[in-house]
């Protein structure tokens, strides 16, 4: 498995951003503890989300992209939720929407419908696999959203001065915009969903899943209820879990072979 | 000369963050190109600050660490101007002051008082530099401001849905806050200088350079008057050249030995 | 958790060489879904020695850095046995042993005896712990050595235009000196175990583990025979397993509690 | 300009290897001190070897590799003289010759043809450049060697026991194998040329240039009479100079022109 650590200049970052990427590879010859199978290319891809907190790197599915042959590409979007922000260089959706995907296409040998590119996240990622997937149906075939921090809803709640137990008013503003009509605005998943729907478009696969303890479990069961309201095809998963590496380490394989198997 | 590349979690920026270190070293024995100098433990500290659009490690000052035997810290700051905003995470000033001073202090065999902690940086890290060193004159003894952004008495003319030509209003107000009244405020570093002579503190050795053709010219001049006008003594210098690297290259080592000669 | 990624200029390699590093770190505070344990400096370091084909980082354990409040140093030491070979640059017993002891305890805020400095590894790298710590017992206080490829015995039947499965004769020889006498020299851990207790000095204490289906199971067998003959305290374990991730990150946690428990 | 660091596995070296890699890129937009020059892919490349006691990227071209749009690929090839030795897992030729060049081009978007693919290199690397271009004449279309460690000829004269004021002979032995005949073999880049001549194929074109007051620069000198005594083109210069970075600095300027321009 090569391990790739990159800098570039991002225009939508308006400086030098980072990302990470695993490239399956040639497994090692002559090293008798070691199988061989081997890869082709151009392979697929899988764009993966980090968390609040998180960064490029610091979840990395084990196993999956040698099983299947798909380059893993990480982004680190900071805080972001993945949005575009009204400030210049927090174009975050753009980010890994369409710069990182364009630069990555023309960079590697990677193929380049979005039959062959998935996206997927945890929490915060997985809001933002929901969202920036269904931003960009013509880039990316399949979603998956593990534990995803779907809340838009909530965000109406939040008025200058105060803030939740995650963040404050600011923050929120900084990434959603108005906070009192983001779940009118295009910032929610629902609203990208619905216009897809309305303009007959191909919508991707959508799968989702959440640990029953999670604090995010409602959250994500409304999304679930919203998709079979509007009869948008996609999987949708329980088990007992909470908000951790346990959880998404299960998960995500399932959700690798959901895409790549 | 050792390099750091490090991520650390930083409650400032409420995420993962990235910084880079210099650390000179004892030469290589045997190698007969090499020349043998000796460098010892604790040693001082360079707090490095890049520009806007940079980040940490794209401007290495060339040999004069080994020469003086200090450590350069370089912090990512993204375009944040190194101020803290109001948003969760958005603690810039805080991160490069306080957190990364302290971390690195902990974490590393480095001599730990002012006069052996000093901040210098270029353009947006000029400003940082000025701004952050004045804010903290325990913690840093000498600051070098080169082609610094003193751009805070221009912020006022930006108005919502204006800009100028690097970025627009929304950013500058995520990171100076209300701009109508930024040059008030802590933000200008003009005003922590006064703050810190109307309460007798000790205010950090000040060294600042432009080149005569840089678009900040007159900003560093003004900046140059300030001080004057106020007796804050400080190094000002100007030679011909622009916004670039040839100029920066050139003051940084004239920097490094005012800092650390 | 901080990850550091750090070259330097290595007298034993006569080259720029790299090693990484995590040091446990106070947790984000203001995480609802993060936990709250406090650290301390200085603290104690585990040398993490990686296997045949592996790199610094390559098997980094689970959790158990932040719960016992430990760094990990993680050399990289190619497939050099953690051996001193007679080449030039070929010192990788002083780069492990002496000059990354040295170097991180000049260099980081570390507790610096023996009392809070183990050393683990696993297959070469279980090999290279029990030599480097056997080899400097005023440096290492205790040795965790998982399904180690203690094979020092076997060498003297690699003849000059043969090999084994993993290399050839020429590896084996630039690794350990003259194959026919290897097992009568310092590169076999029993030989310094033995001058250690003959010299009355101190043995560091000796964990190891090894998988029943292992193909090394026999030589683990053969060692810890060793110092049941010799009366050398230490602890020996087997269970189920292979020589593969599943058993070494079982293991290690292992390794882990009775190391720094 | 983006910059890659790369881990992945190396069959040539039997363990993971890392190289670090330069690529052009659309210089910002909206940034006003940055001028915009486009870029294309699939681009040309150069591979850039560093000297005995380097790695990957630390000397790294100034502003050659945007002028003339060509990526750089900069393995890390230890302290050996990038020659296959005798040894599994010491394959330095393979590894930069064969596998790296393989391994890039069928990862990155590059151009594919010996016209498009140049190598360089200084002091050792300047040696590795000249012997790994005539050793593919097929893959790579131009050499540039800077103060090329053209040592081969010295070789005959270290004895067991011995060694020079860089090394010792068990060193040189594992480099380049039997000394006393190291000169005849095809170590010897005069060799591979001689074959290359005989053989009626194409010959890479060769820059080389020396300091006038560099240790090497006898045999510098000696393989430009012999490339001369040949009747093979190529390219010599010397200049005022030592055996450092000043020098280089100039000259992979005059070469990257030389082999781009």
């Amino acid at each position: 498995m090569a391990y790739l650590r990159i800098e570039y200049f991002s225009n939508a970052l308006h400086r030098t951003a980072n990302f990470e990427m695993m490239i399956p590879e040639e497994p090692p010859a002559g090293i008798p503890w070691e199988k061989n199978e081997s890869q082709s290319r151009p392979m697929k891809t899988l764009f993966l989300l980090h968390g609040y907190t998180g960064k490029a790197g610091n979840w990395v599915p084990p196993g999956v992209a040698e099983k299947y042959n798909f380059a893993i590409v990480m982004p680190t979007a900071e805080n972001s939720f993945y949005l575009d922000g009204e400030a210049t260089g927090r174009k975050y959706q753009t980010l890994v929407g369409e710069e990182l995907v364009d630069y990555v296409r023309k960079t590697f040998s990677l193929a380049k419908g979005p039959e062959d590119t998935c996206i997927a996240g945890l929490s915060m990622g997985g809001f933002g696999a929901l969202h920036t997937g269904l931003a960009y149906p013509d880039r990316f075939g399949k979603i998956a959203a593990l534990s995803s921090a779907l809340i838009v809803h909530e965000l109406k709640d939040i008025k200058p001065g105060g803030g939740n137990a995650v963040a404050n008013y600011e923050y929120y503003r900084e990434c959603f915009g108005d906070l009192s009509t983001a779940a009118e605005r295009d910032v929610n998943p629902e609203v990208l969903a619905r216009r897809l729907k309305a303009d007959g478009k191909k919508i991707p696969g959508i799968y989702m899943a959440c640990g029953t303890e999670d604090f995010l479990i409602e959250n994500n069961r409304a999304m679930h209820r919203f998709l079979e309201s509007e009869a948008i095809p996609h999987e949708y998963h329980e088990s007992k879990g909470v908000h951790d590496m346990h959880f998404w380490s299960e998960y995500i394989v399932k959700a690798a072979e959901w895409m790549f198997g």
